[in-house]
């Protein structure tokens, strides 16, 4: 029997068309910093995309070209967003924040033949503009120094200007398969070459409408969204094109991401909801706590990108509140993989555990823990495997070489398709996903995993410890065990005997480690985070001075 | 480019494995009558379903095959809607209202080769059995006088007799293609044969990602909703999908659909929300004034089927602090085609005019409206015509005759494939949706359209008028005029004149009607509408004795 159903492609063509018309009257508003934020409609915002489609098309760009964006969270930045997969081109949202050789290299990678930049960020683009002969267009947008420019080889333009030499005609939108790609995001790995994510029309789509679920983010018309996190960032984690697809308004902080402006768009503007990291929610923490404002339009402040500590959620509940919600996704995951809604019917007491964990499982994604020995592990809360998952908004490759053909990296994807996150976690019966370890920080012992974060915070909690790293290092007899480095504090002397009996009240035996040494400080990557690649050469050199105590038997 | 997503099918099988996993909990609440409600998990009945799947197979039932279900809503009707479509097989929902003769017909024409049928619709299934050849089993569920089947050619099982005796092990549910055919559903159509729309496990998906979203029904987990309407009537609208895609739990009225029954489940199990049309309501507002209840677990009560009576809506608001919330649809929009939520920020006064309309379009649902020679309308609020869609969860064509093939009839679907509903009306150009006539019902006179139901509207709110239809009739000048038919009150004998004066103040003067005729009463069609066929073929007949006025003239 065949299905009868009409066979519509799900596009982010309708997505801007759907916003424009029934959402016409919902505003864009670009925080400027001078007290006069740039606001424009649905209605206006989808006009003028329309004018950068027929520029860009007057510019040579065709289907499938690829047009880059350098810019902040402004209406631009929109207009960019829509006008771009909707006339069949690739939107590839350049990272500000990579190391300039990295950002040439992406340019290149994708082959960007056009960039829009904002004029603030000339003095970041002009210099690599040499680098870069696929550019045959620069598109500079907003206030900015355009002399940087004057001997660049592409051709330069007022954004501006541009579009008031437009018709304002409808522009022809082609009709597209779903399936083809609308939008680029490089992952900034730490290792190896940078990994494009290449989304489709359907990924975007069928991700809009999940956090658009009243489960999820829930966005709703006549309410007005904040996204802090970067529209470089996995597409603001959708925002953009969850607001036009739900008529929600939106405020864009531009390039003011600081805490004291965030303070005051949340007074002025009154948002109903947040998204962004941790660390901008820590300083936006310390900005209310020193100048407290009216911020009681916020519903939801929502956390990713990195765990948020529960002392942050819980003060921002305490002190002026405003609840923190977890969520967890990443660059290959559109981002939405779970989000931390406690199960309903509890106390604000009992909601607390689930509110920690990375959150619950939608429908859209399917999970699976891979355990050490390549088998499935159960979902009881306490195996700890690998995170895969697999879902119409997960990436199953990532954007070619040469050849343009998709590339699955063994350690990314597995022969089934799915995505490897390189997490290591629980989940429970429920579907509540705790992640605590990366793949490569957990120590494989005799076919067990032991996790390095958890010892990490037992350590930690000693009284006489300061900071404690655990790495794995290589053992005949085990593959690999851990090696515990750690930093007393001042004036403290605890033995390493000590400490692994501390230990020793908080994890199973077989996870305490042999090797310890005590360092004056525990080596950082430029992030801040500790350095294991760094700890794990210097052991294996032999810098390290190692002390190896007798390996605790049974009954000890 | 290629995308770099994974090419993972939406389909129901993720639907009921997300439910019965990460929602386990939830409950399927079924009404018994007795005061003892059958109460059961969705990780239960995701584990029947697994065993119905293997009990089909055993019977024979292969990937394409239809199974009927002629069944209330209940917990075992909610079983079979996940374990037929999930084994790739084909769910065919039969409407326990329809005449005997055309359950027979549509038994037939979809080659049912298994009919789960609840006991208690013995009576309404055996006596139609012997010309059922199609049908080789028919399983029964619940208590019900099984003697009736003794002649039957089928083999009968007993549905739990039949659970008990399979493994519990996992079915294998396939992969399937996420356009394949998934539920089928005939329209009770008033003419003609019923037609049958095949939803893919494409569509279901869609559509049960846009009724959870929060700019729609939002279904939310630990919320409980309550489907009035049938499962035979579109798929219940979706919510039993919706439901164990959200975690929603589901509380089902079985045959228990009288008003005091429901005032008594709604009190005694707390529904968040309900749905259903508007007689339903009718005689639960009737209820709830006779015998007030507790009804203020229900955030929203949806209304959709036939337009709701805006008394009817005031009336549970200003009596018992319930909204209705206004929807539309068809079976072949799967059936969300708009919901009448107003724009946000506006006063309750100020909402009304939002509220009585059949609502707003979401993002999934693109309309256009037909005019009269051809051409599309403006989306101002006035031009009135036919409203055609198109979209995802749309259908394109009807279920075919022998051969399979689908059938697209050119008064249902336009050349380029929209749906078209028959049903006139005017989109504001914020996208909310007024339907006022049936296209069948409309008078096409010079090119333009005359709606008779604003006419009949019209002249019913005169004092003297009882009833009032209008309907086409040939016209050698305009094609169509409107010829009135007027039943007065009794002891009133207002002139046609004065009727036709008292027309003219309300809507322009072209669309007045020259031919009057009075009648003791306007013929009826079996579900009380007016029978604007035989009406016109009284006229066409000579039957009626029709008095024709002067046209009115410009400046009358």
């Amino acid at each position: 029997m065949q299905s009868t159903m009409q066979d519509v492609p799900l596009t982010v063509t309708r997505i801007l068309v759907h916003g424009t018309v029934i959402h016409g009257r919902a505003q864009i508003t670009t925080w400027t910093g001078d007290g006069t934020p740039r606001r424009r409609s649905f209605a206006e915002a989808g006009a003028r995309a329309t004018r950068l489609a027929h520029a860009l098309r007057g510019l040579g760009v065709a289907e499938d070209d690829v047009v880059g964006t350098l810019m902040w969270n402004n209406a631009e930045h929109v207009e960019a967003y829509f006008a771009i997969p909707a006339m069949g081109a690739v939107l590839h949202t350049l990272n500000l924040r990579l190391p300039p050789e990295q950002l040439a290299w992406i340019v290149r990678h994708a082959a960007d033949r056009v960039v829009i930049v904002d004029g603030s960020l000339l003095p970041l683009l002009a210099p690599l503009l040499p680098k870069l002969d696929c550019v045959e267009h620069v598109i500079v947008s907003g206030p900015g120094d355009r002399s940087v420019l004057a001997d660049c080889h592409a051709r330069v333009h007022d954004y501006e200007e541009l579009l008031a030499a437009q018709t304002a005609d409808a522009y022809p939108w082609p009709e597209l398969d779903e399936r083809r790609a609308a939008a680029l995001c490089y992952t900034s790995g730490t290792t190896g070459d940078p990994k494009g994510v290449v989304y489709s029309h359907r990924s975007l789509y069928l991700h809009s409408m999940e956090i658009n679920s009243a489960a999820t983010f829930g966005l709703k018309q006549g309410e007005i969204c904040l996204p802090v996190v970067p529209m470089f960032h996995v597409n603001a984690w959708g925002l953009p094109h969850a607001a036009f697809m739900a008529g929600t308004s939106l405020l864009l902080p531009d390039r003011f991401l600081q805490p004291a402006p965030l303070a005051e768009m949340i007074e002025r503007e009154r948002p109903t909801m947040t998204a962004g990291v941790p660390t901008i929610w820590q300083g936006l923490l310390a900005e209310l706590d020193a100048r407290p404002r009216d911020t009681s339009s916020l519903g939801a402040v929502i956390s990713g990108g990195a765990p948020c500590p529960p002392s942050l959620m819980k003060a921002f509940e305490e002190r002026h509140g405003l609840r923190v919600v977890q969520a967890w996704g990443m660059t290959e995951t559109s981002p939405l993989g779970s989000i931390a809604h406690p199960p309903a019917g509890l106390t604000p007491e009992e909601e607390w555990p689930y509110r920690v964990t990375q959150g619950r499982l939608p429908a859209s994604v399917e999970a699976r823990l891979a355990g050490p020995d390549g088998g499935f592990l159960p979902w009881d809360g306490t195996s700890a495997g690998e995170l895969e998952i697999r879902g119409a908004y997960i990436a199953g490759a990532y954007h070619g070489g040469a050849d343009g053909e998709p590339t699955r990296p063994e350690d990314k994807f597995s022969p089934d398709g799915w995505l490897r996150t390189g997490d290591v976690g629980t989940i429970t019966p429920d579907g509540y996903l705790t992640l605590t370890d990366r793949v490569k920080d957990v120590i494989k012992s005799g076919g067990e995993w032991i996790s390095s974060v958890e010892l990490e915070n037992h350590l930690m909690a000693h009284p006489e410890v300061a900071e404690a790293a655990v790495v794995a290092v290589p053992d005949e007899k085990w593959g690999e065990r851990p090696l515990a480095v750690v930093v007393l504090r001042d004036g403290h002397s605890a033995e390493y005997e000590a400490l692994r009996a501390f230990l020793g009240e908080r994890v199973a035996r077989w996870q305490l480690p042999e090797r310890w040494v005590r360092v004056p400080a525990v080596p950082k990557t430029t992030v801040g985070k500790f350095d294991k690649k760094a700890l794990r050469r210097q052991y294996a050199e032999g810098q390290l001075e190692v002390t190896v105590l007798p390996p605790v038997r049974a009954g000890e």
